[in-house]
């Protein structure tokens, strides 16, 4: 039987009032919530779009890692922003954290807002080979 | 081979006129289409965020076992509202809806304009164990 | 064990520039990046609201047929617009797309905008039987 695990907590992610999973594991296969720049304390941390997109980022890694599963099981990566004009930030951040020949699939749109009044909010899907 | 179904129509599913399925399932995965405060007839029920909230979440309830999945195989689930401001009640409501030690991975944004004017859209992934 | 493909290119794919896979396999599954009215040479085509789906749509099952899937593998198609008031048209086209009783799951929003100032992105998931 597959396993499925509910990651609400590690000592590398934001503690959070929100009522839900950092990351849901099912049989292969990991969900992970969208993450924002937030320390560990929970709390929103207001940057440039530089570093709000690094520390969601981090956050999103540390959530796939909680759950078992490692950045290069990373099969798509859904990103929101608030102003597209910061797509060229974003495009350099992802050539530094993805290999070139195995980058995942991704989706960028821009969204009216984001909780917190974030800039920037990652999320995505993790599968481990069958 | 595993499953694949297309899900329709059900006593407890609006009919719609949307060209696509409430949602569909392959193998041990059942993917749902995004659902509104719609009604059983098809229409558009206006209310107040809490009330549209309910309805949107029941019918992704109602497709997630029609599709012959529980509650409990839910793992993600995508909520667009048009207005953030209101996310304290949708987080009350996720806490009534999913256990406290078992709540899917979620992502929660705001954006410009749903169909018919509605103010949240639930949509959403269920897997059972292999 | 499973596969894990990497889809960059092929001749019916456009060029791009973006740091991302078109698609990524990861056992029966494909995960296909947002698809945008781009021709093959990695160019926006500015169009009307049936020009950009058509040509977005394209893209789409390109890079869904470039991963060694077909258009009945798809299970979910995601579609990000800027102007909600095109669902008929959209809805014309799903029509046109997929066979009445094998429609995918789908979700619809607006969104405040898209990559090249783009009028449509479509994305979506495919899955193969077990």
């Amino acid at each position: 039987m597959g396993e499925r695990k509910f990651i609400y907590e590690s000592k590398s992610l934001p503690s959070w009032n929100n009522p839900i999973s950092h990351a849901v594991v099912a049989n292969n296969m990991c969900f992970v919530s969208g993450q924002l720049s937030v320390g560990l304390d929970g709390k929103y941390i207001a940057g440039t779009m530089k570093e709000e997109s690094k520390r969601a980022f981090r956050n999103f890694f540390a959530a796939v890692e909680a759950a078992g599963f490692s950045k290069e099981d990373i099969v798509f990566v859904d990103i929101a922003f608030c102003d597209l004009n910061f797509l060229h930030e974003v495009n350099e951040l992802f050539i530094s954290l993805f290999p070139e020949n195995k980058r995942p699939a991704r989706t960028v749109y821009e969204v009216s807002a984001l909780p917190f009044g974030g800039k920037i909010k990652v999320m995505g899907t993790a599968v481990k080979a069958d």
